[in-house]
């Protein structure tokens, strides 16, 4: 999962994704599926693109439990990669 | 020059200005005029854009000397806003 910083980058350069990125992070692993978040100003379809780009990222992992896909933040994996990146978006207002 | 993560973001995920920024913190402040960097693959107009969106996030400070344009990277103040940002962007290969 060695995502390059561009593509780190561009993944969080988006609004809508830093904050999906920032519900994952008060919420307990696996507590939000995917449904969870259509309250967000998106397509529901571009709300899946915009979970595809963050798992691709290496920032979320997500399975399948019947019909709903739950996530979990890859905190530590991704810190490890990025140090500091996460932190920034978490501390975002 | 308090810049959003959103500016700071969309700033760094330009890879021609990431090499700026790299150029820019191996050498001593106001060492390098925009000059040096005509080497990069693009216009002199588009090269003078990525100086001003750099300036504009707060990673550069530049001035006039004669008919160049010297720069100094903001390191401290940069990563006072940003921790971790400027490092990760300088730690790429």
């Amino acid at each position: 999962m060695e995502a390059s910083l561009q593509a780190a980058l561009d993944a969080l350069s988006d609004p809508i994704r830093r904050c999906i990125v920032r519900e994952l992070a008060v919420a307990p692993d696996w507590a939000l599926p995917c449904g969870t978040f259509k309250e967000l100003p998106v397509a529901k379809s571009t709300l899946s693109h915009h979970f595809t780009v963050l798992r691709n990222v290496g920032l979320l992992e997500q399975r399948d439990e019947g019909a709903r896909r739950l996530n979990r933040l890859r905190r530590e994996e991704f810190d490890a990669r990025f140090p500091g990146l996460l932190a920034l978006v978490l501390s975002e207002p």
